[in-house]
Order: structure tokens, then C-alpha cells, then sequence
């Protein structure tokens, strides 16, 4: 028997040939649309030729499609007809005996997508998990649904009327005897317990009960009592099986996870001592029919199991019922069952199922732990369809591994008009021009103001008083207040990427100074100087608007990006930890202060020497104070003169206490504490809290710490100057024209500094719906350059860190759905709204100046480490740099780590580490003007890089650069092109633009990895 | 045909029978064992019948035994004879063709326990993961094995004569055509290529390399490039198949994780072109042959899997290759390979091992993600034998779920002879003594011993000053030290538990206080009285002693350990911040210090009101300290006399930097960065670590922080005692006597501080495996006390908090293995150094003060800190507590929230904090001398919680209280024995005795969730 037995698996095995070939069969086949009926034909007389072939292994020998596969394509149609179908809610109910007689349902189980459990014990559902089977449950079921009775299209509307037709079909059959009706109908039609909240009232009657039942050992015991009888007289409501909701279906809160159509498939097992053989019955109703207090939640039921056998087997009945909810909740079977015409349909079905399933060897895994479901799962798409061939999106995926770089879409297509750009840039932005105000209204937008707000107003403070110190007041704090507030509310309200924040720049700022210092030797006016480097460059900038010139950002790889933004936010994070250095210099601790010398400290203020040192005098002087005495031209003198105690100390405590506590607030949203919208809310607002809980400290200690003072008077900083800069008159007329020079400096560093922080955020992994607008962009930034020209504001760019840290504090994610699910990265708040508002408040600042002079500056500086820091985080390069010190075996499961070599990883992040060292060096030197330059050195130096690294290395570790000779490059464009076409079908799919993936969660085919599968040239098309 | 395929899996499916019926009926069948051999024929008669049987459901219907599994364990036999199996390394190696002619096989992937595949593109190997298989492929391997050749016990020495036997035997079987030899031993004989680490010089040569190759885009075409020619010729020896090992292989790093007897399993499959039908061998070589470059490692071949077929399946053919593979990693298919006697036995174990596979659906999982593996695995033993019933087991698991107890052993039965429990803790450590010294040779041990006396040297000066204070230097600072270095070193060297640490505690210090007191109000000698309450009360002890009074310990159950831990650790994080806040009391910070007013800030010493003040008085006045002011009592006038800077601000950041610095280093260990060893390393030294950095930092600021101070000299702290207490002469007769009363309350004070502490360092989650001796202790601490007491020493008893950070540093855990296999907790590194050295370093403290003074207080207290955090981890009280903050469906998977109703355990929580704040507000009052008292009736209380709660909640949640009153409870009695029966079955198995599992560790029977199995007498035995 043996023999037969075997034989017949090959059978089985032989439709079984691997996913690959049987999609790109598939592949070819659907170019032939018309064959495919015939061809079904075709491949089951395949098979029974494959039947009874004499060969020795027909499995490995015909590639077969699988009929399953086949079959359920052409159950469920090659195109998707009708409406979509309902969603299903899936509950499993188990028949319970309460003391030993009396019988009632209990729900055990429910599905949407992944499998809760009923904690019995624990009188509790458990976390969703997925659906671990054994496979011979599976096989079970198979059985069950080919012998048993199956009823599709019943036409019933009660329950009762259900459980009539089951048991009259079943005797009709010959199935049930007939003398069992009544006790099959009395069983089927017990009441229905389901897994629901308790109110507390409930819980403390169980205290006092269990009280009393102290000699209970087990729970099971105890669950079979007459605890519960008692407990089930209190859910009266349950006693019997109406037709409309109850009130508890209706309260359960589960009903919120439940989508709005959703159906019911109830699955019902149990054993009873009725029954010589078991009793299988699957219905599916013409109409879906409410079936009563059957279902936990109030949604009709379309299908029905039943499964009901006699004793001594509950648990493998338990098994089949996991199994048939586990099929009703996967995604195709759900599909088959609602359109299945016939027990063959079902069966075809499960063989389907069986097909894709995932085996688990058991000396590798516990059966009984839970698993956690997955952060993203496949498709299943590609088990209905055979259109999309895998394959291929395998041996491309490469270009999308890479992935993540910004979109080279119409944005950045050049149009070879003129302004055809800027032009585009308003048509595409000009829809979303209403939706970008009411798409704000969130209490997000709100932490994200505050956060921004504060980040401005600091920036703006640091650089007016680097500003002044550069251009002795001729542009101080208040001049940076109202050319932020200016120029960043302007440019959120028209420009292309409102979430671009702009701000004062280093590079920008050391031209200043480089420039005011000019002006001085050279006695120009520098205002006028200066505004007429403006007008150039702004005109400048205006013709590479004109020109369409900001295509050229296409070259800012992932390579040039990244390091610009690393560098970006070390200076950050070293600007703050300098600005705390200073401060300590500032205020210098007393080493070795001994308490018991007090009365040895101390500081006097004595007069100049030489001067008449009289008694009267004395008295005078020494009631001066340090700010008089020096004025006066007195000397201090006394060993306590030169420290400040505690201040520099407690501005140390609050620096690092802000910045850990913001870090540890922005994690405090993956705890486990608290409901989940709580902790969304203190991670939203983590900086401010961290902000306002360290004022708090600093309030507290009282301690003298420098606070943050804005200017509180509206008026120029200079005197000498007013608000508007006449062009004419201060300087030669041929310093008009030489101001070409210089401007032509500034508008490479505007063009750089701007367009790569838009690069930047127009990433892909943003997910931006609304498109960019590079053109539009540097347009509103040339324009806001010629009136702060002539203001006399600084000039502003785009800043990165605040930039980025602007779309982190806006991102969107889906409530979850089904249980278990992740939330899913939606994309951006995309509105002109909290740009607009941070720039009004900074201009507002002025006026709030009693209420930010709380604000202790260590607290601020705190908060740039944070965002220097917070910046970092995702950045692939970052990732590159942590490799260096992990021994292999640690290393994350990356996805270039699968496919590029970690020597060759390592060759490519220590030459950009040698790019950033050297920028670091640059920009420490007077050399810093000519920064921005350097970044297009970047990117010829990555250009360079072709040669050293393979194109499949690089399509990893960066983007793909756009090609230009083609002649060169023939077949790797075309390609290329084939790739992109692929890429654009499959853009819409779920994969995660982020390379920076959880191990668990990156998906790529295995056949990337066959060695073999690439010397097959048959194999490749 | 479908008809007779179903037909067919319905027999198939009719043998598969779920495991708990299949276990039971081996169960019963153990008793009967002779039947064996019979029952296998009528199973398979069984089978038969099922196939013939006319009844719908014959899977359900009918619970018959698995043929297969009963075929396997006949196989193995029932016991096991003969040596233990070798372990198997398994490696896949595939076919490869370089430059699309030349053949080579490529190592893809390997097996120990868990799968490790080659990164092609990444050339590297991946991480461990657990073998997800198709189940199609398992079929298909089947299929191989029933059709292809199998070559069992072939005998032959080198590759060449097993591929010539191979070939003979195909062209013989009709397999192969004859014609096709040469081309299937050239095949064969292709060399093959591992996947090795690549020195430094073959990477240079490999960048160079790619410098001219950039025109190349997919690493498809690279690896079959010549690149690829040319990296093999460097490696020419691989070039031939020698029979010796290569140095390649010799210089294997990976050797090191393969045990020493293992053998190797040679998988080899590929694609040709020759062949129209596939090649399938299956050999098992007599004796183990070392077959040259063949496997990666220097391992002899026993077994080799061969499957050559023709073109376009390669990936079928990976498949396969990774089933055989993965079958032969398989515990039991491993055994089943070694003695399989025919190609049935091969099938019936890839039979069983489908019987036992676990299935993921399709839709949940995405079969592209790596399983990590699990942190703990099922043993394969039930696989093997039908002995031990799994189901039992799950019943009585509750009483194990509660688990982590301390262990009722010989150690705490009662003798009933007089000091029997003493002799036989003698008897049981003795043969222990000699290992206790050698057993400490580990640098571990280096860092517990600087760990603990840092932590013993600041409770020493702690409590001693303290005592000082309390007893007007009777007892001070040296006492401390003295009795601290005496008692421990004594104790620590003959005790029954050298784990445990002596240190003074919080009780002794308020009965000393009010011993003092009492005795200055009644003119009593203090010491004299003093010393004979401690006479008494070591009298007392001994007779607790000799009449084994310990056994009472069992009445400490989790419920009263974990209060008392953790409210002595809650006391070490209080009394941390107190004496911070005391240091920041005694040094206060100045607020509002306004650097500008430096001048008007002064502090002088004026002579006391009413003394002259005349003009040289003044002057001597004014250059007085502040001490030498005080002590003529003048007047500190001024500002800043009651103001000291920068130490307060200074000593917290010394605080919680070396507090954060701790438990950062300390969580290292899970850390990616740096090899395991090093990592190790830093965690084990972090405590260390982190004082010295906060040492360094304090030197660095230079600020005079209040420094760690020993006593430098030898002497009593009161020059008015010396180092003996004459016991007579000082009080009346009647006071020696008399206080036979406060000795009773010490005694109970001693035995409660001492045992419950010996209680928790004794848990059996410790896994200690030199036993406990808590009559042994209890003597020494009398013993010591009459020694303490004669020299006027503070009283010493085991001090829990710095005992339980004694035992974590301490712990050891296995160097892993397998590749992916988790490291197990082995248990405490048991012995006597550590300790003695401890205390013998805290005697010498007193000539170390030179190098001790450089340690800052504040550093000191931060230790202190992390020790009451760290000690309240894994604290089972803790993680109820921190339920109470989570919703529902965040919490973790415990393991008694499957069990017991969420309310319940809120409840058990909600007594413990009332019990603790009780407690705690006890502690603070002069009641604190009855505190021990207090644990009394914490014991009392829990006793009485036997009436609210149900015992399986309290099996849960707490230990099984030993019954008292057995005729209330027989029936309780009675089930508990039995599971203690099979608690001593399943004592050896790795079952984690700590309940902190991490959610996906919980190996739980689903058959306790099982609610219908409740109500099944018959079910139950």
C-alpha cells in the first residue's frame, strides 16, 4: 500500500514547481489573454499525462503549473469584476459543558487578520499573533470540506432557520440519522458567551466570590462551577438567540477595529455524546444576516462551520476550527469562499493555500510560541495574478534597494523654455494651494510650531549676535529677528516646499564678515556694497530660475546629501557643546574652594594705582560694583574676583538634562506605558516638555543662569543706519558693477545651500504628495534677497537640521486597523501653516520678550544638541559608520550588507568620511566662503566613484547618477530603462522607501542570491 | 483522479492524530512494554483498516497512533544503546559555472543547528536563522529519497572511489546511462569553493580590480567573470581534491564552534546538461572519511546528499538541497540517518518530521524574512519516547509557572535530632570547600570583588557613622570597619552560603540607638549591657540553631521575599537621594548670585557682641577661618558666609552621571558594537568603570566634593573603651538577666534579617549548586555575635542588596555554540574568595585612605543607587507594578496573565503596596525595632490571602505555602504531590526558572487554555 501511497504524492508534487517558473510561465501567458481557458485545460491533461509517465522524478522533471493555482485563478477571474468584496471578521466558538450538563458556546478565538486567543486563565484576549498550525490540521480540514456538507447561497435570515436546513440537509444525505435532529438543533442553538470587558462592579462581585471558593485549586475547576452559572445569569442577556444586536455586541469597543462592511464567518466546534461519526457542515448565506448575540461585535454573518463530533477529541476539533478561521482570514481563500460555485472550489481552495504555506522545521522553533505579526507582509497580489513576474523585480531590485533617493519627476524634468520650470512649479503647487492651509488642522501642527518656533528663535539670536559681532551692529539680533520673520513667512506662504524652513547659514555668514571687513579697508559703504552684491546675485538667481538650472540637483546623490546633512548637524551638535565651553569660560568655577576659608574670599574693588588712596575715597570705591568699578577704571582685586559659582555647573545640568530627557521623552512613544494616544502625545512634544520641565529646574535652583534675551525695542541696532539702504550715492559707480564678483560667490553658495536641504526633503522617503518646487523655490529666495538687500537683513537659505527636524515633527502614521498590524508611515503634514505661524511668532518675539527671558540659554543649546543628533538618526551614512565597529556576526541585517561586499562598504564610507574631514576643515578656515564650491566637488568626486565602484555596488550604497555619456554606457541604459519602467509599476506598492529596516522586516527573494541562476542566459529573460 | 488523491490524503491525514492522544496512548503503552513490537504491526493493520473503512471521517474518528513516529522510535529503539550520535555540520554546496564552461561547486549555505547562508552579493555569511522550508520541497525531497539511490554503510576512503560507487551503482540500477559516467565523475569531482574570510591583500587586489571593471553593472555578471577566474587562481588549492585537509580549512575560524567529534554532512546539488533525469544519491559512509577540500572544516564526511538534474530547476533543485539539510540538522532525522537500516526507515523519518512541522499562513508571514532563533527550543526528547506525558506536565504546570521558589530540599527538612540540620549542612559543604577556593579563578571574580567592597567600604562608613552618632562614639567609624572586615572574612569562609554578605542593617542600628539611650537614662554600662543581650540573644540563636528552626523559612514564599527586597532596595534608592539632599543642605547654593555684585559679596568674622572693637582686634579677627571664628566665638557677617558654590551643583552631577554611567556600561552587553568578549568586559567592570570616570571627571573640576574618609589609625573611636568588654562589674546583677528580654526581640531581628535574605540568595532561580546552609549560617552569625559582642562591635547579619549585587556580578552564562544558539544561564560562580577578599580589602581600607580619599561621596551614593535599582530587576512585584500603568494590549506576555484574570493580579499587587507603604511608614518611627515583627506577620498575612485568592492564582503569582492543616485540604495535599513527583522529573530540564521570559520565550502547552478539556473526567488522567 505504500507504494500507491507514494506514487501519489509525486502526483501531489509534481503540479509543485517552483514560484519562479511557474510565475514567468505565467509571464508569457499572459500575453496570450485568449488561451487562457484552453490552456487550464491544457495543464490538466498535463497533468494526468505527468501521471502516468514512467520516469523516476516527473516532479523535478516538468515544470507544471500548479492546478490550485491555476484553479483559483480562474475561479476569482483574471480581472477584478463586482464590487470589492466585505472584509471578514472571524470568531472561533467552542461548545463548553457548565456543570457538566448544560451547554454553551464560548468564544475561544477571534480573526481579522492575525489570531487573538482567549486567555482562559487570564479571562483575557491575548496580543494578536500569527496563526501557527500544524500541518495536519490543515490536512483535517481538507477532508472535513470534502465530505462534509456544503451549503452555498443558503437563503436564511435566523438562525434557527439555519440550523434547520443544516440538519435537514445532513439527514438527507444520509449523514445524520434522523433521531439526533433535535439534539443537533438544541446544541447549535445554545447561547453564545463571548470574550468581552468587565465592568468593575463585576470584578469586585468576583472578589467576593472567590473569597468563598478558596478550596478551589483549578481554574478549570472553577470555570465549570457554579461561579460561572452565576456569573451567566448575570449576562441574562445571553440566555437566548435573538435576531438584532445586544447591547453588549453593540458597546464592544473591538467594533472600532472592525471595518465599516465587514462580514462574520462563525466557526463552531465542539464535541458532544450524541454523535457516533462527526457532523461538517459550511455555509455560506445568499445574504450576509444578523444573526443575534452569535457574534461578538454586530455585523452580520456570511459563513458558517460547523463542526461538531463526538467526545474525546476537542482538541483536534479545536485545531480544524484554528485552521478554517486561519484560511477565512487569509486573503485569497477569503476571495475563493465568497466566490466559490462548489465543494471543488473550496478544496482547490486549500490545495492553494497548502501551496504558499510556510513550513517551520520543529527542532528550530517552539510550536507554542506567539509570533509577533510581521512589520510588513507580501502581497497577495501575486497569488492572484500572474501578470506581475517576481523575477524580475528581483534581479532589478538593486535599483530599488538603493531606493530612498528623491524623485526624479516632472520637477526636475527640463522643460527648455524659459521659466518653463517656474512656470511648472506654480501649475503643480497652485491645486494644493487651499488644502496646504486646512491640511494643518492637527494638535501635531501645534507641538510642531513650538518645537520650530524655539529652534528659530535661538538660531536667529545666535547668528544676529554673531552678525553684529562681524558687522559691528550694522546688522545685529533685531535685524535677524525681522529678516527671519520676514523672509520665512514669505517663503512658506508662496515658495514651492513650505516645509523648507529658512534661516541664517554659516557660509553666509562668514561672507558677511569677510565683506564688512573689506568694506572697511577699502572705505565703501558696505550697506551699499552689499546691496548691490544682493541685486546681483539675486538677478543671478533669477536666471537660473529662468533657466530651468535647478535640474541640476538631480547630481546631490544620497552620497552628496548625506554628507552634507552629517556635516551639517556635527556642526550643530559641536556648536553646542562650544557654546557651553564658552560659557564655562565664562563663567569660571573656583577650583578648590574651601568652606572654611570663606572668610578669606573675597574681591574688592581697589582705585587705579597711583591714585590717592584716602580713607573717604576707599569707602567709596569699595562700594562700587564690578560693572562700575571697571568703568571707573578701578582694579579688582581678591582671590574671589575672577569665579562665578554654580552657574556654569547648573547651565552643564540643565544642557545635558534637556537633551537626555528630550531623548528619552521622543523614545517614550515605543513603552509600553500608558494608551498609545498618550504616548503619541509626549513624544509630539517632547522638546517642549523637556524645555519647560528644565526652566522648571532652573526656576527652582534659582541659580543666575544666562537666560535668552530677545530684544525688546523696535528699531535698527546700529544707530547709524536706518531701514532702507538708497542704492546710489555711498560708493564709486564702478563698485556697482565690480559687485558681479562677489555676488557671482554668493550665488553659488545661495544655489548649494538651498537646493541640497530641498533635496533633501523632497526625499522620497518623505513620501510627499504635493510635489516640490526647486524653481519656485530659489525664485521666492532671490526675490526675499533683494528686499532684505535693501532692508538691510541678512539673507537666508534653506537650513537643513531645522528643515529636517520640521518634517520629523509632521509626520503622519495610519491609526492601526486590524489587530496586530503595524501603523504604516503615511507621509507628511504637508501645509504652509506652521511655517507661516513660527515666522510670526519670531517677529512676535520681540513683543514676548518678559516671557522668554525664563528661558535659560543651556536649556536652548540642549535642544540644538538634540536636533543635531535627532537629524542623524536614519542616516544611512551614520548606519556605515556603527558597521566600522561591529563585528560581522552583530551587524544588522541591512540590504547592502546582503549584496555589497564589507570591505567595499567600508571603502565607501571612510571616502566620504575623508570628504567630510576635509569640509570640516574647510569650514573651520577662512576658506569656509568657498564651502559651497566644495559641495560640487562632492559631487564630481562621487561622479568619480563610478570607476572605482561597480554600478550594482553603488545602486546600494547611493543612487544611480544620471547618465550622460551614452555612447559608453549603452547597455547599462537600457537597462536602466527597464528598471525604471518596473519601477514605475510597482511604486504604488507598500515596499518602505527607508533602507534603514528593522532585520526582521526586509523582504528580498532569495533568488538574488543563487549564484547558479546567473550563468543561465535562457534563464535571465 | 482527484477523487482517488483525496481518498488518499484522507489515509495519510487518518494516521496523523494530535499530540496529546498520540503521547498519552505511548503513555499507557510504556507500561506494557514487551508489547512493542506487536503493537507496530497492528498499527500498521490500523492503517489498513482506515483505508478500507467506509466512515466519512476516518481521521476523526479513530485516534491511531502516527505509523511514522512508531516507526522511527522502533528505529532508535527504546533505550538508548551504544555512544552517543556525533554531532553533524551540514553544508550545501551548489553547482557553478564560471565563464559559463567551467564548473565549480560554491558552499551556499550551512547547517549546525540554525541556517547560515552566503551572501553572494555580500560575500559574506548571513546571520543564523531558523530554515523556513516550502512544503512542496519537503515533498519533493521525499520523493528523491524513495526514488533516487541510497548507499547505506558504503564503504570507501576518498571521493573518487565514492563517486565511482555512485556511478556503478546508477548505471547498474538503470538509472544512469553508461555513457554519461565520465561526465557525472567529472562533475562530481569539480573542486569546490567555501565561503571564507578574505585577508587584507586579497581585498586590495580586489579594489584595484573593480577600478577597471566599473563598466560592469550586476554582480551576476561580475561572479561569473573572469574577476572571478582570476580570485581562483590565487586560492589553487583548492584546484584538486587531495584527501588531507587544506590549510584553508585548518585556519577556519568557525572550527571553534563545531563540537569535537562532529561529523560532516556534504550536500551537493546542481543543474547540468547532460542529464534528462535527476541524479539522486543518498550515502552514509561506514566510517566518518576526511574527504579533502569537500567540506568547509577539517571535519570527516559521513554522509553526502548528491542531486544532479537537468537544466532550468536550479532553485528547485536549492530547495531540496535545503530540506535534506535542514532534515539532517534535525535532531531526530539525524538519528535516524545514522541508523536507518533501508530507504523506508530515511522515509519515515521525513514522514515524522512533517508530522511534527509547523505552518505559517501564507498571507500572516513573509516567507523572506529571517527567523531569528527562538531564545529557547522544545527538546526532541518527547519526540524520541513516549515516557514523559506532555499533557500531565501541562495540567500541573501551573505549580512550576509559579516557579523561581527557593528550593525545599534536604537543606530546609527537619531532622528532629538535636543540631541535625547543622551536621548535615556541614556534610553537604564540606566536600565543597576545596572547590570554593578554585572554583574563583575568573577575572569575573576581580570585578565582583572591587564591585562589593566599594559597596561594603561606604556602608561601612555609612552605618558606622551613623552608629558614632547614635551612641556617642562607642561604637564609630573603625568599629565599623573592624567588625565589618572581621565578621564578613569569618563568615564568608566557613558559612554554609559564602554568596551572602554581612553588613550592619537599618534595625540593628534603632535597637543600638534606643539600647543607648535606654542605658544612658538608667546609668547602665551601655557595653557591658549591651554585651549581654548579645550573649543571650547568640544563645538564643543557637538553640534556633540546634532545634533546626531554619525549616521555617519555607514560610517565606515570593510574596513575602519580594516585599522585603524589594523595600530594602526601595530604603538604598531613598536613602541615596537623602543624603544628597542632606549634602546639598550642608553646602546650599547661593540663588540669585549676580556676578556683577562680586564686590558687596564678602564674609568677615566679627568678634562676638559686647567685646571691643578696637582697630587690632579687628585685624586678628578679620584673618581668622571660619572654624577658628566659631571656635572664639565670633560672629560670620556677610553675604556669602552661609553659602559654599559649586559643590552641591558638582555632587549631583557626580551622582547621576556615575548612576547613568552604571547602568549604560551595564546594558553594553546587548550592545552591537565591539566582539561579545569585550562587551562582556566593560558590562562586568561597568560599576567599576564608572566610578573611576566620575573620579576622573571630579579631579578634572577640581571642586572640593565631600571625599570618601577612612579612618587612618588604629584605635577605638572612644578613647573611654578598649577592645574588650569585661562582662562583669559594670551593671547590677539582675541587668544581666534582664536582658534575656531585648535579646528575644534581637534574635527575632537577627533570624528574620538573616534567613529571609539567605532565603532570596538561595532561590532556585540562582541555579546554585552547592546547596544552602541555613542552619551553618544562622551558627556563625551567632558565634560572631558573642565575638562582636566581647569586643564591642556593631552586630552583623546578611545585608540583602549588596548580597544580591554579589550574585549578579557573579553570574555565568555558556560561551554559545551553534551558531544562533542562545547563551543559558548556568548558575553563580559559587565560592569563598570573593568574599573573603572583600572583607579582608575592607580591614586594609583603613592603611589604603592615601588612595581612597580621591573617591567623591556623591560617586559613592550614586552606586548606591544603581544598586537598589538593579536589585529591584527582575523582581517579579516590579512587573506587576508596572502592569498597573500599561493598557491591556501592551503588556507583556507573562506568563501568569494567561492564567490569572487581570483583576486578580491588580488586587495581589494592590495588598503588597499597602503591606510595603505599612512597612515603610513602620521603618521611619521608633516601631522600627519591630519591624522584623512585621515580616512575621507579612508571612501571617499571606497565609490568609489562602481565602481571597484560589490557589492557582496563587501558584502564579506566588509559591505554594507547605500545608499545615491536612484535613481541610487533603484533596489539595493529594494533587500536589503529584506534582511534586513530576516537578523532581522535570527539575533537570532547561525549563527557565525565572518568570521575566520575554514575550516570545513562553513555552506553554495551548491544552491549559483549552476550556472544554475541563469538563472531561476522563480527559483528566
Amino acid at each position: 500500500h505504500t507504494r500507491v501511497c507514494v506514487c501519489h504524492h509525486t502526483v501531489y508534487i509534481g503540479v509543485h514547481v517552483p514560484k519562479s517558473y511557474r510565475r514567468r510561465r505565467r509571464h508569457r501567458r499572459r500575453a496570450n489573454h485568449k488561451e487562457k481557458r484552453e490552456r487550464v485545460a491544457e495543464s490538466v491533461s498535463d497533468r494526468s499525462d505527468a501521471e502516468n509517465a514512467d520516469e523516476p522524478f516527473p516532479s523535478i522533471l516538468k515544470p507544471l503549473n500548479t492546478p490550485a493555482a491555476e484553479r483559483i485563478r480562474f475561479i476569482l477571474g483574471e480581472e477584478d469584476s463586482g464590487p470589492s468584496l466585505p472584509q471578514l471578521f472571524t470568531e472561533l466558538d467552542e461548545l463548553l459543558y457548565v456543570d457538566g450538563q448544560e451547554m454553551e458556546w464560548k468564544e475561544t478565538a477571534r480573526w481579522i487578520k492575525f489570531e487573538e486567543t482567549v486567555e482562559a486563565g487570564g479571562e483575557r484576549w491575548s496580543k494578536p499573533h500569527v496563526a501557527t498550525l500544524a500541518l495536519h490540521s490543515l490536512f483535517e480540514l481538507k477532508t472535513c470540506i470534502e465530505k462534509g456538507t456544503i451549503m452555498l447561497d443558503m437563503e436564511a435570515n435566523s438562525l434557527q432557520q439555519i440550523v434547520e436546513m443544516i440538519t435537514d440537509t445532513q439527514i438527507e444525505t444520509g449523514l445524520l440519522k434522523a433521531d439526533l435532529k433535535d439534539k443537533v438543533m438544541y446544541t447549535l442553538l445554545r447561547k453564545h458567551r463571548h470574550q468581552t470587558k468587565k465592568s468593575n462592579l463585576r470584578s469586585l462581585a468576583d472578589i467576593g466570590k472567590t473569597m468563598s471558593s478558596a478550596s478551589k485549586l483549578f481554574s478549570n475547576q472553577e470555570n465549570g462551577s457554579p461561579a460561572t452559572a452565576h456569573r451567566d445569569l448575570m449576562s441574562s442577556s445571553l440566555n437566548d438567540l435573538s435576531d438584532k444586536p445586544e447591547k453588549d455586541q453593540l458597546n464592544n469597543k473591538f467594533m472600532k477595529k472592525i471595518p465599516r462592511d465587514a462580514e462574520a464567518s462563525n466557526v463552531l466546534v465542539g464535541e458532544v455524546d450524541f454523535l457516533d461519526s462527526p457532523l461538517v457542515v459550511f455555509v455560506r448565506l445568499q445574504q450576509a444576516v444578523m444573526l443575534g448575540a452569535l457574534t461578538e461585535v454586530p455585523v452580520p454573518t456570511r459563513f458558517l462551520f460547523v463542526l461538531l463530533g463526538p467526545k474525546g477529541k476537542a482538541r483536534s476539533y479545536h485545531e480544524i476550527g484554528r485552521a478554517i478561521a486561519t484560511l477565512m482570514s487569509d486573503e485569497v481563500f477569503h476571495d475563493i469562499a465568497y466566490k466559490a460555485k462548489s465543494r471543488s472550489d473550496l478544496v482547490a481552495g486549500i490545495e492553494e493555500f497548502l501551496d504558499e504555506v510556510i513550513v517551520l522545521p520543529p527542532g528550530e522553533w517552539d510550536p507554542d510560541i506567539r509570533i509577533e505579526p510581521p512589520k510588513s507582509l507580501p502581497s497577495a497580489d501575486k497569488r492572484y495574478t500572474p501578470t506581475q513576474g517576481n523575477r524580475e523585480n528581483t534581479i532589478f531590485q538593486p535599483y530599488r534597494g538603493g531606493g530612498g533617493g528623491h524623485v526624479v519627476g516632472d520637477e526636475l524634468k527640463k522643460t527648455g523654455r524659459f521659466c518653463g520650470g517656474l512656470i511648472q512649479d506654480v501649475k503643480r503647487k497652485l491645486p494644493f494651494f487651499l488644502s496646504d492651509f486646512y491640511d494643518a488642522f492637527n494638535i501635531q501642527s501645534l507641538s510642531a510650531i513650538l518645537f520650530i518656533y524655539l529652534g528659530t528663535v535661538t538660531n536667529a539670536i545666535t547668528f544676529g549676535g554673531l552678525l553684529g559681532d562681524a558687522t559691528e551692529n550694522m546688522q545685529g539680533v533685531l535685524e535677524s529677528f525681522l529678516g527671519t520673520a520676514l523672509s520665512g513667512a514669505v517663503f512658506c506662504l508662496f515658495a514651492g516646499q513650505p516645509l523648507t524652513i529658512l534661516s541664517s547659514t554659516g557660509p553666509v555668514l562668514v561672507f558677511e564678515r569677510l565683506l564688512f571687513n573689506f568694506s572697511k579697508d577699502n572705505d565703501f559703504d558696505y550697506l551699499e556694497f552689499r546691496l548691490w552684491i544682493g541685486l546681483w546675485s539675486a538677478f543671478l538667481c533669477l536666471v537660473l530660475v529662468a533657466t530651468d538650472a535647478s535640474v541640476l540637483v538631480q547630481y546631490f546623490t544620497r552620497f552628496t546629501e548625506e554628507g552634507f546633512s552629517a556635516l551639517i548637524s556635527f556642526i550643530f551638535i559641536y556648536d553646542a557643546f562650544k557654546k557651553m565651553l564658552k560659557l564655562a569660560h565664562h563663567y569660571p568655577i573656583k577650583s578648590h574652594y574651601n568652606p572654611n576659608l570663606i572668610t578669606t574670599y573675597s574681591c574688592y574693588c581697589s582705585p587705579p594705582e597711583g591714585e590717592c588712596e584716602c580713607r573717604h575715597w576707599n569707602a567709596t570705591w569699595s562700594s562700587m560694583t564690578r560693572s562700575e568699578c571697571l568703568e571707573w577704571g578701578g582694579v579688582l582685586k581678591g582671590d574671589a574676583c575672577h569665579f562665578v559659582p554654580d552657574i556654569t555647573l547648573m547651565s552643564f545640568i540643565l544642557f545635558l538634562g534637556t537633551y537626555t530627557c528630550s531623548m528619552a521623552l521622543k523614545k517614550f512613544k515605543t513603552s509600553r506605558f500608558f494608551p498609545t494616544k498618550v504616548r503619541k502625545m509626549i513624544s509630539d512634544f517632547a522638546i517642549i516638555l523637556a524645555i519647560l520641565i528644565f526652566c522648571g529646574v532652573d526656576a527652582l535652583v534659582r541659580v543666575d543662569t544666562p537666560k535668552l534675551l530677545v530684544p525688546s525695542e523696535f528699531k535698527p541696532t546700529s544707530p547709524e543706519r536706518g531701514w532702507f539702504v538708497p542704492p546710489f550715492g555711498g560708493n564709486p559707480w564702478w563698485v556697482y558693477l565690480a559687485a558681479l564678483l562677489p555676488a557671482l560667490l554668493v550665488t553659488i553658495l545661495i544655489f548649494m545651500d538651498q537646493q541640497i536641504t530641498a533635496v533633501i526633503i523632497n526625499r522620497k522617503e518623505h513620501k510627499l504628495k504635493k510635489g516640490a518646487g526647486y524653481h519656485l523655490d530659489l525664485f521666492w529666495v532671490a526675490i526675499l534677497m533683494i528686499v532684505c538687500s535693501f532692508m538691510a537683513l541678512p539673507w537666508y537659505v534653506a537650513a537643513t537640521v531645522i528643515s529636517i527636524a520640521h518634517i520629523d515633527s509632521l509626520k503622519m502614521e495610519t491609526e492601526t486597523s486590524a489587530p496586530g498590524e503595524q501603523p504604516k508611515f503615511l507621509g507628511v503634514r504637508e501645509q504652509r501653516v506652521t511655517g507661516v505661524i513660527v515666522f510670526l511668532l519670531t517677529g512676535l518675539s520681540v513683543f514676548m520678550a518678559p516671557i522668554l527671558k525664563y528661558i535659560p540659554m543651556p536649556v536652548l543649546y540642549g535642544v540644538f544638541l538634540y536636533m543635531g543628533v535627532a537629524s542623524l538618526n536614519g542616516v544611512q551614512f551614520m548606519d556605515r559608520l556603527e558597521l566600522l565597529l561591529m563585528p560581522a556576526k552583530h551587524q544588522p541585517d541591512l540590504i547592502y550588507l546582503r549584496h555589497v561586499p564589507l570591505r567595499r562598504i567600508h571603502l565607501f564610507t571612510f571616502i566620504q568620511v575623508l570628504c567630510l574631514a576635509l569640509l570640516w576643515i574647510l569650514k573651520s578656515t577662512v576658506a569656509a566662503i568657498i564651502f559651497p564650491v566644495m559641495i560640487l566637488a562632492l559631487v564630481a568626486l562621487r561622479k568619480a566613484m563610478d570607476y572605482v565602484f561597480s554600478q550594482h555596488d553603488l545602486s546600494y550604497l547611493d543612487d544611480v547618477m544620471p547618465e550622460k555619456d551614452k555612447k559608453k554606457k549603452e547597455d547599462e541604459k537600457t537597462k536602466k530603462k527597464k528598471k525604471e519602467s518596473i519601477d514605475s509599476d510597482i511604486n504604488h506598492s507598500d515596499y518602505p522607501g527607508n533602507e534603514n529596516i528593522p532585520s526582521i522586516k526586509i523582504s528580498m527573494d532569495m533568488l538574488e542570491q543563487e549564484p547558479m541562476l546567473r550563468e543561465n542566459p535562457s534563464e535571465s529573460e
